[in-house]
């Protein structure tokens, strides 16, 4: 086993880390930007390194900087979280050559699931289940057309190089499409430094629907069931739950759902922690979207409902050990729900809302678990992520479990910047969310008072 | 089911049963002395009514200040937490007569449990192990005498309205035997306003294995397992843990106390959660030291090994409904551990440290769990009890259950006052602590260097 750790990462996911790592009895060493000085995670690690300024790219990207703190702690690991470094394989390579050990999938894994028109691909061809579309990346507008024809209007345009719901654009009818990939060749290109787009069938009314894998580097793979994710704003998800409300879940979709993500995993040799996104549609039938191969933010409900501790299940594999899990054992009880708490103002458009914390109080007891960095009197930098909290609720059935949510957040206090509590509480009483009866466009029709 | 609660207790008690309620759908009303205004409680109930000036027997003692806030504010129920009035019989009588339900059990039930000495003999009479002794208080010395000679030195001289360790004396041989009755009679009748002194051999190096009961009042009665609360100072629980650590516990230990405890329920028509404390000696054999007729500090270290959530279990039996529960389907899972977080100084005889709340971080995460009523710029009042916090640790192993409190209690930082976090996590890096090796005087040998 490892004797310490770095974690490349800022936040509660490098609180969650750190105290992953304490438990097992393996040193941390955190690394912070100049106005991560006064941060939970740099004031909680066993060592810290300031490794640049505050925007990302000088600090928590620098690649260099933080494999060099690697080098003068003796870190013999790094832990790279979400965001940031995490799916980045030019950083798994040269974590390789340093002769650091990336806490995380091969980089040859990280870009064959990287590439989203490429991962579709070798989905289809390891028999994965995919949405019909252009087999790969689309080379012209009259290979854009023909392919929409065949799989029907609406379509979706989306960057092979996408993530967070940038480069996604829709498009209804063949008047619209030329325009759409053009922009969303234009956003690919600003946003990933990289043009190339694809084409997709466009799913009426899915459910976002992700299985949690995790692989050993023997070869043993195993799933932690679903998580349903379908509470987007935008292509961001709010609230995550386990298992999925839909009517139309149960053991058998699970088992069918599972099995398609195991073989994901598989054809592309794939190890440590990883999720398959699939798209769940009315019918029951669910296609591969994309794998994000790090741990998520949302990762705390399939922790409660498995009772496993996915971040030292990714340090275990990491150190080589063997996976001590056999599927049939695994079983998701209870029913847990997680709300993404953000510092930002939902009337104005969700503008972020950094400033200081002037007085805090986090709701606690029994089937509550807060993962957080705040503290009262914390300034929350302007530089990063708005998510200041994550807060998850477990109880013995949904029900129980939203009306543990819905009390915690009317606890929640956090004095000094605006928040989303108050929304959060809101949607969780919508009659619709209540009952389970939501899509991934369930909270923009909402909004849009559609 | 009840629409509105009193909650006639404080600090984090009221926030736990606060927090059970609302998640039930149940309205609650705090009641705070003036010294408490600020408390959590009082401003996270529904509604708060001010009984009364800071000393207890001003506020929380005082049944017509109590029962008025109920006629008020038209709660049905009252719920009385631990310590103030929840085993004072005469209080749940006078709610009998107001048409107030008191949730816990009979009054009946409360005093035949309330006096120790008439307890014991209703345990022996029903089958249940107690430790031999007088059989009932001692009317003289000569008596005493007699029966100290018949169970062999040394022997205990006990406060029939006993608690909390006050009226106890050891006595080593006949010698001390008069002087100790005297004295213990003194104490008694100053702490409880009754000199009922009884007498009982000493058993050697015990531990305190208690058992949790539900009743509900159709006569049902299940167990759910033991917690081990043999780490105490002065007779005081600092740490607790569910299953317990000794080497003589397993299933068919468990199921032979867990047996007793229901016996000890039904002799006295028991309903409502209850716990029956028992010593356990080296050899595994095991005796009745006395019922607590009310919820327990530790209740959480049971409700995280269950799965079961105690309070909303004693609102369900108070409002007449049947235990869903059986005794077949109650299993401990897991490993769970609770620290009590006192403001106090361990370096000055634990003297109490009450003051203002400059800083606060509480640990959080998977598998932790903090009940507590604290909260940054929170004023802790000098007349109440100096417990802060709970934390409570939940993991897989005992091992890893350890772990992760050690750390935990590392990551808690409270500035303004003194706690006993460090004497806590010394405890627990105490080697013989670590195996499990521990017995109710084993921190007071550790302390006096013995």
């Amino acid at each position: 086993m490892f004797h310490k750790i770095l974690i490349a990462n800022r936040g509660e996911i490098a609180v969650r880390i750190i105290r992953a790592c304490r438990e097992m009895g393996i040193r941390t060493v955190a690394v912070c930007s100049e106005a991560d000085r006064l941060a939970l995670h740099a004031q909680i690690a066993d060592e810290c390194v300031c490794i640049g300024p505050a925007p990302s790219r000088d600090s928590y990207l620098n690649m260099q900087a933080i494999l060099s703190a690697c080098e003068i702690t003796g870190a013999e690991a790094v832990h790279p979280g979400f965001g940031f470094l995490s799916e980045n394989s030019a950083f798994a390579r040269l974590c390789e050559r340093c002769n650091v050990k990336f806490i995380g999938p091969s980089p040859e894994s990280i870009d064959r699931m990287g590439d989203k028109a490429n991962a579709k691909t070798t989905m289809r061809l390891a028999g994965v289940p995919v949405v019909p579309g252009s087999d790969g990346a689309i080379t012209s507008m009259a290979e854009a057309r023909r392919i929409a024809r065949e799989v029907g209007y609406p379509v979706m345009v989306k960057a092979s190089a996408g993530g967070g719901g940038r480069g996604i654009r829709r498009v209804d009818n063949e008047d619209a499409l030329e325009a759409a990939v053009t922009a969303a060749q234009q956003e690919a290109q600003s946003c990933f430094g990289d043009d190339t787009v694809y084409l997709e069938k466009f799913i009426v009314d899915p459910r976002h629907v992700e299985i949690q894998i995790l692989a050993d580097e023997h070869g043993h793979v195993v799933h932690l069931g679903e998580r349903d994710c379908s509470l987007q704003r935008r292509n961001q998800k709010m609230i995550e739950e386990s298992p999925s409300p839909s009517p139309l879940m149960n053991d058998a979709l699970r088992a069918k759902m599972g099995e398609a993500a195991v073989s994901a995993a598989r054809a592309v040799d794939y190890h440590n922690a990883g999720t398959i996104e699939f798209l769940l549609d009315t019918r029951g039938d669910f296609y591969f979207m994309e794998m994000n191969t790090r741990v998520q933010v949302e990762h705390p409900v399939t922790e409660f409902v498995t009772g496993l501790d996915i971040v030292q299940q990714q340090i275990r594999i990491a150190a080589g050990e063997p996976l001590d899990l056999r599927q049939e054992d695994i079983h998701l009880t209870g029913h847990a729900i997680e709300c993404r708490i953000n510092a930002e103002n939902p009337a104005l458009g969700f503008r972020p809302s950094p400033g200081t914390v002037t007085a805090l109080h986090m709701p606690g007891g029994p089937g509550i678990r807060v993962d957080s960095a705040m503290y009262a009197g914390y300034t929350i930098p302007p530089y990063y992520d708005s998510m200041i909290a994550k807060l998850i609720a477990y109880a013995p059935t949904r029900e129980q479990a939203l009306a543990k949510m819905k009390w915690a957040l009317a606890e929640f206090l956090v004095e000094g910047v605006d928040t989303n509590v108050e929304f959060q509480l809101e949607l969780l009483r919508d009659p619709d969310v209540e009952r389970g009866r939501y899509d991934i466009g369930f909270l923009t029709r909402r909004m849009e008072g559609k």
